[in-house]
């Protein structure tokens, strides 16, 4: 029987809770710290912040290097923030402290694209720390990207590639709901949506990494993100929607090759969305057309996957790597 | 600009041909020699075999080890049998000679289980010759079983896998229609039967490969193979099907685990077959139903899933591999 794999958990929001959880129930898996900026956190016990009836003799830190170096944790399960650029403080003190590190940040699915230097020089530090880093989940991570280049195994040749995911956002948890609009005028979530405040990060994350992984070289990049207006009132667990208020988002990237659209990606993320589900189609030889029938649920997902690839993270050649570099995805305990 | 892969196609049957093909649509991938049994093509120019309008200047031969010795190839792509047993004395003369070997051989897919010692013989021999060797196709290779545990990545907890796939036969090459048995007698398919004569190769294989990536140890695995029979005549381009006589078959493998059956492995593979599908059902948490519509076609994915698999090959360590541990699947140039 090997050594345990300890594991810090980073972020304490509803994913990483949610892979902190997981992480106690798998034999191999050791938790041994816990880390986040909430002041009304810090300082209790992790278990009772799960939610458990017991503690846990972990108190919640706010303090990412003292835990470090605490801890002797072999693994940090980062789950703080959508921007690479963000996440790349904390990453780069995590390998410094000489630990691994997989992230729930999306645009750490494919950096090397948006943040090539930042990247190859994070890339670089893991190397000579000899630790390595991923960023995954479900999406970024799984059905938008990883799924699709899997998929082109099949393909003698591919002339374009959709991919598109319905997701029922009145399904999903409160921070989802906020974050696609639900509930907001169309004034508010424009406004926004200027700023990049709204809508999922990520989907041209999962474009390039797509687009790399085939070789194909893109001269341009378009993105939208517009709003989905209620044409009826609805109501979650969180939010009431009226008629005329916005109840989600419809988000496309596209990929444009030597003038053609090559790559369609397409997320469709409001309450009350029909027939959820993840879908790719690929145009060439043979057509493929693969549906995973009501989508893969990110909230039970996105700590799977977190936690499913820290077996793999732990063995693999040090580096800054991708989904595509990390060996075949799969539940590992 | 890398060299490109020097390639011997072993195998002229009809996805050998395909393969090679391919082989010669793709830039990087050069083809340097062709061997097959058959007498009828022994001799003849290899451009001429694959119904090109033009020589290539490379004569079919059916000597392994001269033609090894002559083209210095990189890799060997072999397609002659669906035995394990047969294919390794093949490949194992092919690692003598120093080249790596991606093998449509059904039961090489996972030859750990069945037929651990010749598999290990044949790892050992690989590291020491410092080539790599993996067996793959469609079925087994993608769909029932590659697939299948990368959709596990988004698992917190598996209680069983039901992998299905539906071909209708009177799509498919003319080998395929006669080894699922349309146009047979029942009772010669059941003749056929007892004998292993008949029916798909490698649903066993897929089974185990898939248990083995997720360490399930089974206590029992149960085959079965049974004659799909026509209600009214059909016909394909090759063979005329009376009512009653056999339109092909219905195969089950399964895996047993503390009484439990907890992977159900089903082929239909029959003239006529309604819904062509190939469907991956995981019940567990996050319950997943992952559905190809209309089934990965056989004939165009097995040649292309051959020759994507190539550059992943040479780069990977030496060894017998499987598709988990050659990284990710997916189309490469």
């Amino acid at each position: 029987m090997s050594k345990p794999i300890r594991i810090i958990q980073y972020g304490l929001g509803a994913i990483g809770r949610a892979a902190a959880s997981l992480v106690l129930d798998r034999p191999g898996l050791e938790l041994v710290g816990a880390i986040d900026c909430d002041p009304k956190l810090v300082g209790q016990d992790f278990g009772l912040v799960l939610g458990l009836n017991r503690k846990l003799g972990i108190a919640v830190t706010n303090n990412l290097g003292a835990t470090l170096s605490r801890a002797k944790a072999d693994v940090v399960i980062h789950c703080t923030t959508s921007s690479f650029v963000e996440a790349a403080d904390q990453i780069t003190e995590i390998v410094r402290a000489g630990a691994h590190c997989v992230t729930s940040c999306e645009e750490a699915l494919f950096p090397y694209y948006r943040h090539k230097t930042a990247a190859e020089k994070l890339h670089d530090l893991c190397v000579q720390k000899r630790v390595a880093v991923v960023g995954t989940g479900v999406n970024p991570g799984l059905v938008m990207d990883t799924l699709a280049l899997f998929l082109t195994l099949a393909s003698q040749r591919i002339d374009f590639v959709r991919v598109t995911r319905v997701v029922d956002a009145g399904t999903r948890r409160e921070a989802l709901q906020r974050k696609v609009g639900a509930g907001m005028s169309e004034a508010e979530f424009n406004k926004r949506n200027q700023h990049r405040k709204v809508g999922h990060v990520g989907l041209t994350d999962s474009l390039v990494f797509l687009a790399d992984g085939l070789g194909w070289t893109l001269d341009e990049i378009n993105e939208s993100v517009a709003p989905v207006i209620a044409d009826k009132p609805l109501k979650t667990d969180f939010f009431t929607v009226s008629k005329g208020q916005v109840t989600g988002v419809r988000q496309f990237a596209r990929g444009i090759h030597r003038g053609q659209e090559v790559l369609t990606f397409e997320l469709q993320m409001y309450v009350g969305a029909p027939n959820p589900r993840d879908m790719i189609e690929v145009a060439g030889k043979p057509p493929l057309r693969l549906v995973i029938e009501g989508g893969v649920p990110g909230d039970l997902a996105t700590p799977a996957i977190l936690v499913n690839s820290l077996s793999r993270l732990v063995e693999c050649p040090p580096g800054l790597h991708t989904m595509r570099t990390l060996g075949l995805p799969r539940m590992s305990l």
